[in-house]
């Protein structure tokens, strides 16, 4: 790294010295977010925004192409309609924020500002079901959503976020398991095949399922600094909201019946799992499928003549193939240089009188700094051929960097050792009693973070207890 | 109209006979809405849904080809913050929510619901601004916003609605006064071509401006009953918040100066206008541009061998150029074009075993009704082409509509007399004098809607007093 590059090194915390700062400082360095005035609420600026609305658009697809519509439910929820599903309320009600007033007047009932939105899906559920034909109900909602977290971290727990929250209905329970099952892929696809996270699916335990479901699956991932980041949850709800709101429908034998849901979600938490297992000291990096930006073209002695006419010729050429832009100020190439690693641009494209003359440009990858000449007849072959080649290197990082940090205990001695020496996943086994999942959590922190999908017998013996156990659970601690 | 469409048509009250009904029982008829568990709010069901992302998406597309970014901002305003500029205070104070309440604590300062970010966006551009070269900027925001207004009706003015919220800083006032002209110009195309409704474009009266804005520009509308609809609005905010919020930038020559900032948005309410301008006693008509199905092809005689067979490949060969469904539900065909004329589908296609035989279909147009035979084999030249008629033709009817509908009133009595018997835009003279705005509103409850940019001399004395006067003013009865 040359001298240049110097100035913005020297704002980003080292990761190894100080993960935490050095995850604040990304995030503000590469003008991903600005902190709200409302203590614990973040600003997205149109960087971070841009790479959400990439998520969005991407996953939004997904959700139609699989048969769901959108639609949008009101933010406030009556105080007394949150009361009606038991567990649910038990959840949620002490991280809610309360409205009391509506301009000068106090409300008769106070409202909830939606933490999720179960309860007004089931409400309106309750009306429009009538008959099997009515189903399944395939419905979805991009909105904001609040929980009164104590300690916030921009993108990973803020007092408000973003997100999407499906909520489907169904005739019978494995359609709404085939449900929960599909929409976890769809999450796990967008995780794996377009922000390059590796993810590990699995079901959660009783003990951290959703407060209201029937059971919780989920993809979990693996942050640099060994911490487990719950990626995207799919909720089987069984027959609880449709009971407690009396969702129910005929079916062809002319039986009354309660549906069986399902509700899942993602939200701009994955932003910060983008940050986190692919970012590095010189910032963030993003994978091309998802980057608002995949080349940025930094013209060199741009003063010269004929350099910026063939700078916006080339952007131009290129946006027929990819996501393109360049940087024309006056700024020198050096900080531009900088300010777009930082801000994780895939490949940066330098262009200067020399390269004209000899019809090439300088192609920079930002995942491994590589450096390549190119003739500029080559680019449309180049350019995405590149960025597959930076996609799927990201993925196979992030994918050896978790293997890596992903070790079995036999003990819980073996445990406890290996949290502190080599944080990461914890493949272990646990007799299924709440009672052990809970002193593994007091004792260290860690959490049960799934139960696999692909289960493995790496012992006989619950980790914890020493009885017989036969279930492979991955621990870790977590955001 | 047969005799089998008459179920659907007893469901909506006649126009004629009670409009606000009408609208009632349109939105709830054609699935766009159904009415939330608070007060004034209300859900929007998929098929409203999927007008607004078709708004969104064209909107947000011209938004972004003007080189705007898109951000996010929190729902959230400190109570201390709003009162940071006098005007917008006072004029927001009286219709918010408040937020008094995080979990178990009472907070130590109230919080505002967002009824508009004004003065979020205008903090925070007082951190990222400080030199010409940071200017302009250019921002815009998609999110939900509250306002507790006592009467609401659903889209027109509700607890809660969807928007955009555009506001941008420029380093002199030309500069902002040039970007509020170019967003009302995108809003009027918007409304013009996409929804097929005519716009009358002028600048809102000193009393009718928005709150703390140097002047406001708006697009009006006139809906079927003859009251007129502020359809989106273009603020030039002067320099009013960069004061109150320190909102700086060092020139060229080293002087500090405050930034000159507009503010734009349009909202759900465009749904409310598109339901008044184009809807008739058989529901909604959605102008081909912006509906979510094009055409919706109905199988006659299903079960007969080979019908839904072609039905499914119409819908394959028509999706290339079109947006295309099929019902291929056990409904009969009359319940069903019943359905898809109450949602307003622009045309319907109808193939049966004998249109089969014959290589035909049939095509029947929303807007006209009108039945036409088409082969086959030239679906792609006449499908294209109708959907471009009906657009057409639903702008000139609306256009034609607004001009029967718009009078011109030389003295107060034929004002009074015109709003009786003619009710509509009425264009009259006005002395400029706020007071005799407001006696008019007051003794007729018809407010100005705008002074046209497109001004006329129809008289030369102040309909109201009688004074000398030299502006034209559209007035009307407005939601």
């Amino acid at each position: 790294m040359g001298k240049k590059n110097k100035q913005f090194v020297e704002k980003v915390t080292a990761m190894e010295e100080d993960f935490a700062q050095w995850y604040t400082d990304v995030v503000k360095q590469a003008d991903l977010v600005d902190y709200g005035s409302v203590r614990g609420t973040m600003i997205i600026r149109p960087y971070g925004y841009a790479i959400w609305e990439n998520i969005r658009d991407i996953l939004d697809g997904k959700i139609k192409e699989t048969g769901h519509q959108n639609m949008y439910f009101p933010l406030f929820i009556p105080e007394s309609l949150l009361q009606k599903e038991k567990d649910h309320i038990e959840g949620f009600a002490p991280e809610v924020a309360w409205v009391t007033h509506g301009g000068d007047e106090e409300l008769q009932e106070r409202l909830v500002v939606r933490p999720t939105s179960e309860v007004l899906f089931a409400e309106h559920y309750s009306k429009i079901i009538h008959s099997y034909r009515d189903l399944p109900k395939l419905y979805n909602q991009w909105s904001n959503v609040v929980r009164w977290e104590k300690t916030t971290r921009p993108f990973l727990r803020s007092l408000e976020f973003l997100w999407q929250e499906g909520h489907t209905c169904h005739a019978t329970d494995e359609d709404a398991a085939e449900e929960t099952n599909k929409m976890l892929d769809v999450y796990a696809q967008v995780c794996e095949d377009y922000l390059a996270i590796p993810v590990v699916r699995g079901q959660k335990t009783e003990k951290e399922k959703f407060a209201g479901a029937k059971y919780t699956l989920t993809i979990e991932s693996l942050m640099h600094d060994g911490k487990a980041l719950q990626s995207g949850t799919s909720h089987h709800l069984g027959t609880g909201f449709a009971e407690g709101f009396g969702i129910r429908f005929t079916d062809e034998q002319g039986e009354l019946k309660p549906v069986h849901q399902t509700s899942w979600g993602i939200t701009t938490r994955l932003i910060g799992a983008l940050i986190m297992v692919h970012g590095d000291n010189r910032g963030l990096v993003v994978p091309p499928r998802i980057a608002p930006t995949q080349v940025m073209i930094v013209p060199i002695a741009q003063h010269k003549e004929g350099v910026l006419d063939k700078g916006y010729q080339l952007k131009e050429q290129i946006a027929t193939f990819a996501r393109v832009d360049i940087d024309a100020s006056d700024k020198m190439p050096g900080w531009k240089f900088n300010e777009y690693e930082m801000k994780g641009v895939p490949l940066r494209l330098e262009v200067g009188p020399k390269d004209i003359e000899k019809n090439q440009v300088v192609l920079v990858r930002r995942d491994t700094g590589d450096k390549e000449f190119v003739s500029m007849d080559e680019l449309s072959m180049k350019i995405p051929a590149l960025l597959e080649e930076i996609q799927t290197n990201l993925f196979n990082k992030a994918k050896e960097l978790r293997e890596e940090k992903t070790s079995v205990a036999k003990t819980f001695d073996e445990f406890k050792q290996l949290l502190e020496e080599k944080p990461g996943f914890i493949k272990a086994m646990w007799c299924g009693d709440v009672g052990c999942e809970e002193k593994i959590k007091e004792e260290t922190s860690a959490t049960s973070r799934c139960i696999p999908f692909d289960q493995e017998t790496v012992h006989d013996k619950c980790v914890y207890c020493g009885e017989e156990a036969d279930k492979l659970v991955y621990w870790a601690k977590a955001y």
